[in-house]
């Protein structure tokens, strides 16, 4: 037994060895299981934190928190994009932690109401038997998940729902009904013709009651040039995504943006459409570095515009600091590297 | 020590235990390190494999390889970029392997001429001393590399050069010198002001000795909204491309594209411009699933007219035919998902 302990033991080692030395992977992310005891089940959730986050020369800092529905179909290349726009000088958004939601029962979880559906294939077959779950849903994500990301991991108090087809229906449902859930929502080619075009009846009833939609919200919809899909079953779609545009554009509170993105097709159009929504929620977030040689206080001006424009603060990251100072000292700024160094000691006085 | 050792085993299980089953990792690649003779130094080098690649239910499938110069700037993003690009039905591109080049001494190895200049800022700097070595890194990627990722890898002999600044006067460099190494080539704002414009003499060169550019070649360039560099001391970097787009347009004969990206810099153009390219590369690939229902037989053809407009050989790749067969099944087509599975017999006959 002692002999047998000692070489699974040293099998264990050359493994442990193999494995961590020979292959190093490259990793966007990690998976952590959630028990639920709304949805009574566990939930998977697939966390990618920003490059910054553990970089133990600046101090801790905290970032806003994207939630993406479909996570399986959509993280790995979400958390690069996120990554690739938030790299700083030129940022068009600060560093993200993205948080994927990996499916269970899909159509239950993203569908505001129950609503069925001959197959029009197979009439014998009933489509969406289980669909009517989101608010249930929702509540998993505000009351359990949010908690335990917040609990986890470094948050700040901004977030962003992101969607796509029964996703973008449960964003635009959640933006309707819980405003204040998120900051910024994305729907895209949301499947606004489910149930009759209730989402539409749903927008109709908002406005009669609060007249406006809230303000320093954001809400992204891409729509995907479904020519084929005009020919068959679900040919509402368009028509419905077109009717919530128009009645959303004429209301005109709303931080709103709606693209139809010609040649990409229902499957296609969230790529695009997920790169296009970050750089429009996160507008005038992106600063010229060269600008602030000749006047450096224009960076916390144009950091005070942009946090009253989005609705929450934002300040320079330390790392952005870092770059800025190192700028003006290669450049032989003396004024501006000064002032810099001494904004970085106000933001973040821990590590003078 | 026998005690010591069964306590350190016993550790040792713990943490292999920890790491392999409480966080699990979303992997997007493998590190490799490769020695080159060429080069005399260890080269990194990051391999992304697409999602059917280790699918056992398939045929062991031969896939495109992308070379990412930069690697350790683009590779994540690149990797879910042509992961969501190549999924079925709506397919932009194949499936690739991405490879992604780790940087040791970039000016070395992306400039092809030793050219020196003083700093603008600190005349007693000397910029790019080490430049001029890209003849030695290409026989590497040659020589060195594209042997050892075949040796290592099921793949097709189509392969893409991917760069961006120095990385696109790389490539443009390798296109006008060595225009059989690639399939296509991707030059992302291309410093082509390198040298007094060394590359603008010797495209006029190359077309002067060979009067035409290759056929079944494709070139992407992408340009970014300089604005700032028209102002300093790199000026000639807008000019310079323009120069190569006008002697390239005129020439014709090269699948070129060419698009300039509007509020873009030469940091952020990347991004959008890999996208892009991968689409202009690829045109003609996307195929509609429902098209084949009635007429099957289209799906070869324009797998046909794809492939001779690329220059290479493509054929539906199995999981894909897989996924046709199943959307005829469940849509009844009866006769369609006959000619497929026949279709699937004589293309992938080891697994009838």
């Amino acid at each position: 037994m002692n002999k047998w302990f000692k070489w699974a033991c040293f099998a264990l080692l050359i493994i442990f060895i193999s494995e961590t030395k020979a292959q190093e992977k490259v990793t966007v992310g990690e998976k952590q299981i959630l028990f639920s005891k709304i949805l009574k089940e566990n939930r998977e959730i697939w966390v990618h934190l920003p490059k910054t986050y553990d970089d133990n020369s600046i101090s801790p800092a905290k970032y806003p928190v994207i939630y993406l529905l479909d996570g399986e179909n959509n993280f790995e290349y979400y958390a690069g994009m996120t990554d690739f726009l938030s790299r700083p000088p030129y940022a068009d958004l600060p560093e993200c932690i993205v948080v994927g939601i990996k499916n269970t029962e899909r159509t239950r979880d993203l569908t505001p109401t129950k609503s069925q559906k001959k197959s029009p294939v197979n009439p014998n077959l009933i489509l969406f038997a289980d669909s009517g779950g989101s608010e249930n849903f929702r509540s998993f994500i505000q009351k359990e998940l949010k908690p335990f990301i917040r609990k986890q991991y470094r948050t700040q108090e901004y977030s962003v729902l992101v969607g796509h087809s029964f996703g973008g229906l449960f964003a635009i449902h959640d933006f309707l009904t819980h405003p204040d859930d998120f900051n910024a929502y994305v729907a895209n080619d949301p499947s606004l013709w489910w149930d009759h075009k209730i989402l539409i009846s749903k927008t109709r009833d908002y406005l009669e009651k609060n007249k406006k939609f809230p303000a320093k919200k954001s809400l992204y919809v891409s729509q995907a040039d479904n020519e084929e899909q005009q020919k068959n079953w679900n040919s509402d779609m368009t028509q419905a995504i077109n009717e919530f545009r128009t009645i959303v554009e004429q209301n005109g509170t709303l931080n709103y943006k709606h693209t139809f993105f010609k040649g990409e097709v229902h499957g296609t159009v969230s790529y695009p459409g997920n790169y296009e929504a970050l750089k429009f929620i996160f507008n005038g977030f992106r600063t010229n570095i060269k600008e602030f040689a000749k006047s450096p206080e224009q960076l916390e001006e144009k950091y005070k515009t942009f946090s009253d424009t989005i609705g929450a603060e934002f300040i320079p990251s330390e790392s952005y600091l870092n770059i800025i100072i190192k700028f003006m000292k290669n450049n032989e700024f003396k004024n501006a590297e000064t002032y810099f160094m001494n904004l970085k000691n106000k933001l973040y006085p821990d590590i003078q």
